[in-house]
């Protein structure tokens, strides 16, 4: 479980190392790795990590489905946005593992947004081995 | 695989309680699910299962891909929307499993969207074991 | 590895064929099937494999996040549009696997969508068993 302490409203950080680490010490050569948050106001998502696209990623997001816009859930904790946000983002990623590494592109990293903090966040990361297949 | 009939043309159903049955049958302490839709004009989402929120999600779909806004689809079953709305959710959800249960956070619930019901709809679960990485 | 020479600037290949080819060469008959893009700038959806509809999809995504919008991102490669369109889209899916076969619906394609080329873009694809499930 790799554990976040977001510092503001919206923040996005990049956890690819964090997840790298998880995987390293399971010890699994080949098989997928699950990336899953916990969270109903938060959003995991695979791109570029420059802070310009990802200031255009939170202003689209804002387009979309801004802040305080009316909504029927807002008479409650008033963020609504945030679900919505992360409703169009997903609350999970998966990725190929081979020889031990996260087959991924040369740009692609792994996006943590959070949509509705300050707060702690729980992210689940789980690696499944293709083990079985081979020498079953 | 669970089968729904929807009753409306569009309709939000809370699927999470038989997801978990789907679970509890296949007896497997430790890996993922997967919820995989077999339409291509319903979603599925996690979110919060709060009736206000569900509309905000249903207004906000409605407000990004209005049904009947010329689409080209459009001259045939007239559902265009449906499968744009459909693309913006996604058909599949990956969920971990620990101890025999789904890891999902207080508020996450499994929501089930038909988008241009109502129909008969089935969504097919499966349960992967990770058993063998660990006694291999 | 899925290698593909995409001839435009916007272009969409349904790549269901080829998938179905890996899944073969795998001889797996039971688990799921990952399709997983290597890039920042392509999507991946499953839907119908109607082109009045993929034109449609096409312009919805041009709508929510349309070309040269005075993104920070254009200072570099002017292609800030088609990550947040992918962004939208997703990069990867994953889909059952019975009896060798991909547990999908009549209507279900998977749609791989390149949205800034032309350029020669790789798309992974792993089949995990669930044999040891079974076995063990």
């Amino acid at each position: 479980m790799i554990e976040i302490e977001t510092c503001k409203s919206v923040d996005v950080i990049d956890i690819t190392d964090r997840v790298l680490r998880t995987l390293q010490e399971s010890s699994i050569e080949n098989g997928i790795l699950l990336v899953y948050s916990l969270h109903t106001t938060t959003g995991l998502t695979i791109n570029e990590a420059d802070g310009a696209l990802i200031n255009d990623i939170l202003s689209l997001l804002q387009r979309i489905a801004p802040r305080g816009a009316g909504y029927l859930h807002d008479t409650g904790d008033g963020n609504a946005h945030a679900h919505l946000q992360a409703t169009l983002l997903g609350n999970s990623l998966v990725i190929p593992v081979e020889m031990g590494r996260l087959i991924m592109g040369v740009w692609q990293r792994i996006l943590f947004f959070e949509l509705d903090g300050p707060r702690r966040r729980s992210i689940f990361v789980r690696v499944l081995s293709d083990l079985c297949e081979k020498t079953g």
